[in-house]
């Protein structure tokens, strides 16, 4: 049986479809960011990164660069082991100690990614859990879905970031089945805030759960990065909260908090924690770091809002069209695959803007993309430029309409 | 809805079957490996670490934690993206390209966790090749076996070891249906080696495809620490070998290699592969690092195979039982969650030996056991320490049978 031959033939339509995925291949520089060096022979040597969820550039913060390197120095590379066999070092232990104080829950159980906390807590609690039923934002991530599925619980989807329909949703099912609410904070690829307030109160109203996931959110909103159910003073009302260390922390890793018998729970039963090598104590160490510094710095938050306002403004003063939203994430929409990718890689080429072209299956067909994350790092010359290289195509593709 | 109530009604089932994990906190002190610091109170400050999977201490070796730092100085802690979006670094791609090579196939693909290697590629390839056919070992691990259950392929499991009933069950299936054939080199839990020239044959006979785990094998086997597989001759005539990064290799991550083919489609479809934050660049430095001195150094494998040996020889010379195998493992059966807890607790107490004990779900209910992974840096001392208080151990378990 030819199996290659099966594998190209499924590889080939999407690359007919345009949804063919090339990476790029870059090397970010050590306090430069956002610059880096690329190694795409078509791009210049040096580009500017636009579309990095290392939010805040923490990743390249000394404090946590060198707490990474002190705990390499203390105890070496890897954790060596699972959690239970041999590897759970200290640091993983101050590490969940500082997760739950930063969401101000009873505790925290960490992960290998925030894929994998998702993916493991929510088919943990739904197949554990008997005759639950989860409550899906039908725009919820990948990971959450996957866990949703791989429990067999049963699933029932609601309309996007609406109360109502959750409310109705709510109301159909049996009153003695335990519910399970899953929404996001930040929807990262339109940057749309979830009604939490609301969403808290139908899933209070039916003794429902609520599990909330701020991967997109924890270190950017509320005063110490606890993310938006911080920032709205909400996050003792919410039962599970899940995070990530990959993204405004700049490491790696996932978590979960909530209580201490549900964090017991997670980790006495789910497999993707139990079947799997605990992080490196240094990535750990890293994180705490990180974490730690967003507890009592506004410094990186605040730069980063002050740039997400001035190329908002640039964009609006030049036609540029974005979807509006509440948050740090700017979209804008090109909404054909093949475009998509010209355009980024015109931007790249020409421009050493790199911009990550975000088709299908990240969004839905029909909704491409160009998705800008501006950081605290990006100056006030980088806005002007990509606002530059973004007028200079629109007028190009307004030309091409024309005569086309 | 009390769900705290629900949580812990099912932990308190763990306690009372004394499968109920407690996680022993230690602090592997860099240099001085198997040596560690615990922070356990009952537990002497200093305990020996007689249960790690950095098999070759290679997590501490100081190649590989230079190259770690070198390129958190290079490019910060974390990716700061998904592969596609931002979070390829030169790292992963050097890393993926020494992995094609450790294995001789045309290429390989990174994932965040051998666990999520497995159960991502398996759940690709069980549901995107139509009508699929997965017959998987009766005793492979927690992550393929989630991987064939989130596929939805059907999944027809086999005796262990046995390629006779491997050889029937494929018989039994149609000539036409894709069929894949999930296996291991090296049982973690019993230390016994796979018959892979046998299984091989059987799967060639019937046009099948091989999907070989070696996480308990590379860096360990074969003249590069290819792997079993490596070791008898037969990578080339495996379609799928899957490893880790995390164990021999003393790092983080999971990979599988094979054909181009084979790796852009799971690289194209795997949900667990496209969702997820990439590798800390970091990471994939020291572990390139650590499997290219693999590739030529023997002295950790010959050092680890001597105290192997060692270890072994004096079991049987003070008459402790252990399960006979051909591999680095040396399980020690107890068959009573309690029992085996309490042994590991006074070895732990009183002779600074840390060796987890193998409760269920790791291993089957009434298979309890303690497992002993010697390596390069265990110390004849260190052997016969271990040794003295087994034997201790078991003349008081023969006074408390006998009074009993």
């Amino acid at each position: 049986m030819d199996f290659d031959a099966m594998f190209s033939k499924q590889v080939d339509a999407l690359k007919e479809d345009g949804n063919y995925r090339i990476f790029a291949e870059l090397e970010r520089k050590c306090g430069a960011f956002p610059r880096a060096k690329s190694h795409d022979d078509d791009a210049p040597d040096e580009v500017t990164v636009w579309c990095s969820n290392d939010y805040l550039g923490m990743g390249q913060h000394p404090v946590v660069r060198q707490a990474m390197k002190d705990a390499i120095d203390d105890c070496g590379t890897g954790a060596g082991g699972t959690r239970n066999i041999s590897g759970t070092a200290r640091h993983h232990v101050a590490l969940e100690g500082e997760l739950a104080d930063l969401h101000g829950k009873q505790d925290a159980l960490l992960f290998t990614s925030g894929y994998v906390s998702n993916w493991a807590a929510l088919s943990t609690l739904g197949s554990r859990l008997p005759d639950a039923v989860i409550l899906s934002d039908e725009f919820n991530h990948a990971s959450m879905i996957e866990g949703i599925r791989h429990s067999r619980a049963k699933k029932v989807i609601w309309r996007h970031n609406d109360p109502e329909d959750l409310d109705r949703k709510l109301a159909a099912l049996p009153a003695n089945a335990p519910k399970i609410v899953a929404f996001e904070s930040v929807y990262s690829m339109d940057g749309d805030i979830c009604p939490m307030q609301e969403i808290i109160e139908v899933a209070e109203k039916h003794g429902a759960m609520t599990y909330l996931d701020e991967v997109h959110a924890v270190g950017l909103y509320g005063p110490r990065g606890g993310g938006v159910s911080e920032e709205l003073g909400l996050a003792d009302r919410i039962t599970l909260i899940e995070g990530t260390l990959g993204k405004a922390f700049g490491c790696m890793g996932g978590y979960v908090t909530g209580s201490a018998a549900m964090c017991d729970f997670i980790r006495s039963f789910a497999s993707g924690f139990i079947f799997t090598t605990a992080l490196p104590p240094a990535v750990a160490a890293a994180a705490q770091a990180s974490i730690a510094h967003l507890k009592t710095s506004q410094t990186e938050r605040e730069m980063q809002r002050d740039r997400v306002a001035r190329l908002r403004a640039k964009l609006d003063a030049h036609g540029i069209p974005h979807l509006h939203n509440p948050s740090h994430i700017i979209p804008v929409m090109i909404k054909d695959p093949v475009k998509c990718r010209m355009l980024a890689d015109i931007l790249m080429r020409d421009w050493g803007v790199y911009v990550q072209p975000i088709n299908y299956p990240t969004v839905p067909k029909g909704t491409e993309r160009l998705r800008f994350t501006p950081g605290p790092l990006h100056s006030e010359a980088d806005i002007d430029h990509l606002v530059e290289a973004l007028t200079v195509l629109w007028k190009q593709c307004a030309i091409a309409h024309a005569v086309a």
